[in-house]
This record gives C-alpha cells, sequence and structure tokens, in this order.
C-alpha cells in the first residue's frame, strides 16, 4: 500500500467542540421542524405551550392570541401574544435566543415545556429559512421592552439586533413573539386549527382566538378557574441513578447522612434514612461528601430496598373528570359522555397519572374508526399517532364487551370519540419533537385501566342505544305493513279497515316506547 | 380567586442554563440508552465505529478488539481496542469528555460518527449507571498516556481523575477505553456479536477480535486493501438554506461576490458565479459583507435557479460490487450472489449512493421472509426495522418478477437474503440513535431502482433452479415406479425386466441432465 498513514497529531488537529445551536440547527428534525408543514404547526405549538405554562404558573387566567399570515406562498409570518407575566428584560434574549435555557429542565415538576429548547428552536428555524430576526416583545408591568433577536449560531448566544423601551400605561403584562418561517399551511386533521381546537379542549380555562391565512376562529373560556398549581416535588429514591446520587452527595449542604437522605429526597423521614444508612452499612452522621465509591453504591443500592411511601402526586395536575367530560362534549357535541381521572401512581419514581373520556355522538360517522384525541400534561399529539402508548392502549382494550365493533389490531369503530390524557413530572416522549409516548408496560396498564372503567360506564348506554335503534327499525317496518295488514285482517274479521289501522297504529306507538324484554315479547307475539 | 398572581419577576429568576451534558443524560433514550440491552450494543457500535473512522482516516488496515465481561448480573466492562492513528494527550480528555466535540460535525464527509456525541454518550450513561470514570488510554506512536475519565456533567466538561504517561518502546498507536456500564447482555438477533458479524460484513478489510461473556468470535479480514478515502467537499448551492447561506457570507475572507461564489461552493465556476449575480442583480465586484438582507434573499433564490453541476461524489465511499458480494457470500453461505452499486446522486445538494447484494442460499430456511441486512456509512442498522426507508424499499419492490413470492406489504419469502447499503455526506437518520433511514422519496427510488436491478440478474437463476429442482422431483417420482413400468413392460413385450429397469434409469439419468424445454416436452408426452 503507497498511501501514506496519517498521524495522529495531525488528525487530533481536526477535533473542536459543536454549538448545541449548531446541532439543533442541522437535525432540526429531532425538534419537529423536518418538513415545512410541521415546521409551521410546531412553532404555533411551542409558542402556545409557552404561553400556557407560563400563565399557569404565573396564576393568570390565559388569554392567547395567534396570527398566521400568509406572505409569499412558502412564508409565514406567525404572532403570539399572551397575558402571561412576562420576563424581565434581562433574561428576555437568553429566554429566546439560546437552546437549552429554561427554567423547567431542572425542576420535578408537571409543564408543557421541559427543556428550554422548544421556543428557541422556532427562532433558530425562523432564520435558518428566512434569514430574519425575531421581534419580541414583554413587560412584567413596568416598562415594555422590545427587542429584534437572532441566535448567534456558532455560539449558541443571543445576538440582539435592535432594542427599545416604552412606557407602560396600561400596566400590560405578558409576551409578544413575531418570527418569519418556511413553511406550508394546510387544513385538516393534522393542521394548526386543530392543534388548537384540541388545545383549548385540555385547556378550557383559556381563551384562545386565532387569525389564520383562511380565516378566524375563537375558543372560549369554558371554565372560569385554573387547575390548582402543581406543586414541584424532590426526587423519590426509587427513582435516581447512581450517577446522579453522586451529584446530589457533592452538591448538598446537608451535614451529615441522615439530613442528606431526608433534606434532598421525597418520602425520607428520618427513620427511613436511619434504615437505608444502616443498610448500607454507612454511620448516620458521616458527612456525605465523605463517602468513597464503594459507600455511594451500597447507599444507592440500600435506597432501592428500604420500603418506602410513593411519592407525593400534588406535582401533577390532571384536568379530573368534570372538565374532561365538558371538553369532549363541547367538541364532539356528544349525547352521552363519560370520564375517568385514575388515581396517581409511580413510575421508576417518576409520579404519574391518566385519564380518559369516552363520548357516543349521533353527529359522528357511524362507519369508521373512532376519533382518538391524544395530550400529554395537556399538550395535544398530533402526530405519530401508531407510534404512541395511547394509541396501543387504546387497541389494546377489548371494545367488543362494550358494545363496540373492532378488529383485531385496530381501533374501535362507530359513533365513538375517546381522549386520552398522559401527566407527569417526566413524559417520556419517543423523541425531542414530543408527538409521542413511548410505551413503558406501566403506563400501557394504567392507560388500559382507565379506557376500562370508562368502556364499562358507557357500555350501559351504548347498548340501550342499540336497542332503541333495533326497536326504532322493528317499528318503521311494521309501520309499512300496517295498511296491508288491516285489509287482510278485513277481510278475515269483517271490520272497518280504518278503524284496524288506527288500533295498530296504536299498539305499534306503545310498542314503540316499550325496550329491552318488552320489545322482545312483542316481536315473539 | 383569591388566589396570588405571580409576578414576571419572581418567575424570571428560575430561567437558567441547561449543559448539553444534562440533557442527554436526562434524554438519553435519544443516544440510544433507553434499554439495558440495548445501551450495552449502542456503547459497544458507538466504540467501533470511532475506530474504524479514525483507522480509514489515517489508511490505517483496523484491527479492533472487543471484550465484554460481566462483572455482575446487571454490569458489564466493555473494553475496545484499535491500532488507529491515537489522540494527543491535549485533546483526548476532550474528545471523550465533552458531548459535541469531534471532528465530523463541520465537515461534508462520508463518516459512521457525525456529531461528536457517540462515544462520549457512552461514558455518559457509564458513569451515569456505575458511578466509575472511563480508563482510556492512547499514543500517536510517541509516548503513551493514560487517563482516568469523568465528565463534569453540569459543564459539560471532561474531568481527569488520573493521568500518567508511558515509554512507548514498541511504537505502538492506537486508542483503549475501557467503561463500566449498566446492561443486560443477549445473544441473536440484536446482539452485540450480530452487531459485529454485520459490521465485518460490511468491513471487510478490517479485523474485529470479540471476546463476549458467552465465548470469542474472531472476523478475519476478508481484503486487505482500504477503500478509498472520502474526500471532503464544499457545500453544493443547491442544498444551503438562506440563515447558512448568511453566516458563510459572514464569514468568508473572498474578497467580492465571484471569489465567494466559487471558493466557498462546489460546482461554481466563474461563469456561473456571474450567472448567480446576475439573476440577483449584484454586481460580481461587490464585497460580500456587504450584501443587505434582500439582497442575501435575491442570491440565495438565484442560487437555486442557475443550472449547475451536481456536486462531486469522491466524498463517497461505497463498498463497490465486488466486496458486497464478498461479504454477503461468506456470510449466508450463498450459491449464487448478485450486486449492485448504482452511480451516485443527489438530495438537495448532499450527494448519496446505494447500493444492494442479493444472495441464494440453500442454506437459508425455505419457509419465512428473506433475511434483511441494513447498513447506512458501512455500519449496521440492527434496530427499527419497520420504520427503515430500506425496508421501505424492499417491500415495494414486487419481488414476484424475480421468482419469490410476497404477500402484499410484505418482505419477500424464500432462501433469499436482502443487504442494502445507503452512502452519504449526510444520512437522514429518523433520531439520534441513529437506527433507521428516513423515507424521503429520492432516497426510495434509487433504493428500489437499485432492488430491481438486481432482481432481475437474480431472476434467471432463481427460476433455473426452480426447475431444476421440480425435474429432480419429477425424476425422483419416476424412479419410485420404474420397478413397476418394468414389470408391465415385461408382460407386455417379453423382455427382461432387469434388462428393462436398466435401460429405463439409463432414460432417466439422461432426462435428468435435460432442461427447460425439453423436460416440459418430457412430461407431455
Amino acid at each position: 500500500m503507497a498511501e501514506k498513514i496519517r498521524g495522529g497529531e495531525e488528525l487530533s488537529e481536526q477535533l473542536k467542540a459543536v454549538s448545541v445551536a449548531e446541532f439543533f440547527e442541522k437535525n432540526r428534525h429531532l425538534l419537529g421542524y423536518e418538513n415545512p408543514t410541521k415546521a409551521l404547526i410546531t412553532i404555533v405549538k411551542e409558542f402556545v405551550d409557552n404561553s400556557l405554562d407560563a400563565c399557569e404558573e404565573a396564576r393568570i387566567l390565559p388569554d392567547i392570541k395567534i396570527t398566521v399570515k400568509e406572505i409569499s406562498p412558502e412564508r409565514f409570518r406567525v404572532r403570539n401574544e399572551d397575558n402571561g407575566p412576562g420576563i424581565v428584560e434581562g433574561k428576555l434574549a437568553l429566554a429566546f435566543g439560546k437552546l437549552l435555557y429554561g427554567s423547567k429542565f431542572h425542576r420535578l415538576k408537571m409543564s408543557r415545556g421541559t427543556q428550554g429548547l422548544g421556543a428557541s428552536g422556532g427562532l433558530l428555524y425562523s432564520q435558518l429559512t428566512t434569514g430574519k430576526p425575531a421581534k419580541l416583545s414583554s413587560s412584567t408591568g413596568k416598562d415594555i421592552h422590545e427587542i429584534e433577536l437572532m441566535i448567534d449560531v456558532k455560539k449558541n448566544e443571543p445576538h440582539v439586533i435592535s432594542q427599545k423601551k416604552e412606557k407602560n400605561e396600561k400596566r400590560w403584562h405578558g409576551l409578544k413573539i413575531e418570527v418569519d418561517a418556511e413553511g406550508r399551511y394546510i387544513e385538516g386533521k393534522q393542521s394548526i386549527a386543530e392543534y388548537l381546537r384540541q388545545t383549548a379542549m385540555s385547556n378550557p380555562y383559556a381563551e384562545i382566538v386565532y387569525e389564520g391565512p383562511n380565516g378566524k376562529a375563537k375558543f372560549d373560556r369554558a371554565v372560569k378557574e385554573l387547575p390548582p398549581l402543581s406543586k414541584e416535588i424532590k426526587p423519590h429514591p426509587y427513582g435516581v441513578e447512581l450517577g446522579l446520587l453522586r451529584r446530589m452527595i457533592m452538591a448538598t449542604n446537608a451535614r451529615n447522612m441522615v439530613g442528606f437522605l431526608t433534606k434532598e429526597f421525597s418520602r425520607v423521614g428520618k427513620g427511613s434514612a436511619e434504615q437505608i444508612c444502616k443498610l448500607a452499612k454507612i454511620e448516620t452522621k458521616r458527612k456525605p461528601q465523605e463517602l468513597n465509591h464503594e459507600e455511594t453504591e451500597r447507599l444507592h443500592k440500600s435506597m432501592q430496598m428500604v420500603k418506602l411511601v410513593a411519592p407525593p402526586t400534588d406535582c401533577l395536575s390532571p384536568l379530573g373528570e368534570k372538565l374532561l367530560e365538558e371538553g369532549l362534549k363541547k367538541e364532539t357535541r356528544a349525547e352521552f359522555v363519560v370520564a375517568v381521572t385514575r388515581p396517581p401512581t409511580v413510575y421508576r419514581g417518576n409520579p404519574f397519572q391518566v385519564e380518559c373520556a369516552l363520548a357516543f355522538s349521533g353527529e359522528l360517522p357511524k362507519e369508521g374508526s373512532a376519533q382518538l384525541f391524544r395530550f400529554a400534561n395537556k399538550v395535544p399529539l398530533i402526530y405519530h399517532v401508531s407510534d404512541c402508548a395511547t394509541t396501543e392502549s387504546v387497541i389494546d382494550t377489548d371494545w367488543k364487551r362494550y358494545g363496540f365493533s373492532q378488529s383485531s389490531g385496530q381501533l374501535p369503530q362507530g359513533q365513538l370519540a375517546i381522549l386520552v390524557h398522559f401527566a407527569s413530572v417526566w413524559v417520556p416522549y419517543t423523541s425531542e419533537g414530543k408527538q409521542a409516548i413511548a410505551g413503558y408496560p406501566e403506563i400501557i396498564k394504567e392507560l388500559k385501566l382507565a379506557l376500562q372503567e370508562a368502556g364499562r360506564r358507557i357500555a350501559t348506554y351504548v347498548r340501550q342505544k342499540h336497542k332503541m335503534r333495533e326497536g326504532l327499525l322493528r317499528r318503521e317496518l311494521f309501520d309499512k305493513y300496517i295498511p296491508e295488514l288491516a285489509e287482510s285482517l278485513e277481510k278475515l274479521t269483517e271490520k272497518k279497515k280504518q278503524s284496524l289501522i288506527e288500533k295498530l297504529e296504536k299498539i305499534v306507538k306503545k310498542g314503540g316506547k316499550v325496550e329491552g324484554e318488552d320489545t322482545k315479547d312483542a316481536k315473539e307475539s
């Protein structure tokens, strides 16, 4: 081989750091920007999620206005305005001009956003495809700050193009954001309007006004109360991995082991802490930072072995059966709705809770699959239907038991709408695009329990409905033959045909009211 | 609502930066660490990919040794050693102790790794699950440097625990890396051994020695020549987005537009550059940095409109038909193999090339689906089979035409093995775990063309094989009846039975050699 071997010195020269912004710019499909249609929806979704999180946290009933304007067939201007708490001047550019910057990453708490990637990802995509800065305007109630913002991709740092300050006589608070981006606008099942419609369903305390290229839509506030504020919790010992435990040990300011365990974890009292230490053969008075690697490993093992109460669940904020029923009823104009909120449960130390609602609606098409609405932490999931734990659970449920037809491996058929909501401090999304929930067995199990309970509750109504319909069909059939029957009877009994018809009609009307066994008798007679 | 509204000042306090390492630690499923089985394979895969890339780049025939040792039922020690160029002392800790640090991100060139995430992701997972540092040892041929390394997750920086330097009398160059990690060890279709077996298939110039918990395996070097070194290319104007163009304009040291266009892009000569400028109404002598936003947009549009030669394709390093045939033949012990390497083509300015091989092997089971081997840039893909463009293309191909049975929407049936290789400077993986290729129409089209051509080539053999088999069956059947026939003929012709048998057997033997139409004639007579 005449070829020259290249040495490690020369090749090592090429090693260098990549910024997070560069990484996500190149891999934008990981954030949901793989095609123009989805990109446009993703931008709206990220801005709206942000607004809802901010309002809820600040205990403000959300008023959200979204505008999507067509600038050219391939370019759109997306504008989002909320009445949230606003962001202070010093953090505004960072919050939107730096990826992986946010308030939600380090907390165990249920929220829509988690990583500080969503809205800044939208800005990144916008400037990549149009080269234009984003326009931001915010106030916490004092002055209004306006900036034009770009992201310095090489550094993953905000680059403020222009800024100004304005008086705020009306003491407005909130955030306005506007970006231009390449996109494609569609209507239908996976559209911005549908996304907002479903958002309104799961957030009935929000008012959402939407102005799209093809018209306006307003989603009124259905209830005037915010759900209780979800609380932040400490990690539960069962869900902590060794590497993280090591880091917590280094970072704690507790002076001894009992202090460390009771202070940094949820559900560890003095008794449990002592039990853990005993099992790990570590003195309760030891300084945590002094533990060596073997001791830390023993501690970690012991933490999994001691019996502890499950983590607190006030970190979760489910919608509740009332809101679920109202939301689904409003959207599907259903005759009959049932909702089930399961008690919270735990997966690897992370509390989660599932709920579902079923609606039977005459307005839905008789043929075809049931409508499925999927939500995670109140955010509608509209992509990756077949990959999702919610879909899997619906398919795995035996709907024939509840009066619906269903082919194996398929959604049930009929005039049914199904809403499923998964709420957790940590939703295991299958990808950063946050479009589907991973099918962990514990999650599937809970989802199926909820669906089964709701199924049982709706089954009675569905069966009655089926019987009524059958009765009605029989009556209609009978109605047709009354004149003929009367004629025959006239010949037989020599009674007047007209009076026979009247009598027969009377019988049929009574029969029409009779349901269940009576109808069956009538048929047999 | 009695609840207190929380102000933007208070809430803005909570905003803070998240390090890339923290992000990927929490979202380790994005890197392929969602369960212990896959985690273990992913670590091996990342280390081996790294070694192969390094050796190829340095023009060294790779010798790779992998050991996976069970420390406890849930914990394994993974060790990888190569004879690559090694990494210099100053960069060793960074290359493995900092995520998003590598040599491949900023280059348009075909390689296995791309982001500088793989091997450091393995270290991150290792320390999270076992708390242990990684052991690294490397030399470029001078001294040997050994370090114990952890990742400072909060900062995404390497943290060197210990280091030493040793004499290197044998002038060894290469890299040794050892980590402990939680895992689960399995054999079978999605195992480490299978991954390495397939790696050997697509990298026949590498020698791979594997020592697992259940025994050893050695994959010998089948060819002694490296494939040509793939070249780095400049971006093609058709594949550059506006935001990136803007950044290139700011970064260039070209003094005028023609210089900028010809220097920073591939396939732009002076003529094309002038044409682009004219169309964009920008003077050829303008300083690039002086362009305003509108001019940049016009430039971007014009770049897409001017007719340019497709990008150079020497950045690709396909396996070639010879290697494909040899690789597949060796692995499946096939009687007949065909391979097709398609000419390179372009998707959004990114050159790519597909190749495939088909093997007909009597050793494969007669019933059941064909075996499918999927590769991207020479790396075996063993997960997410059904999501992948390669699988989609195989299913979409009409295999009945080529003599195989196939149900709609399924892989073909029979004693067939299919190998598909996708090579590109930029593989559109469906996720960071790099397990499946996104189904872009341009890619599917090329894959199908390759499969169809290979299908046509193998069809003749398959049909002949079928006919031979049918002929054989007929002969066997006939053999059984010779004595009976002879007896009847004896009565009829009064000739000796034994001589009749001998004559009949002679005829049958001849007939066995007769194929095609002759066999048909024999049957009809």
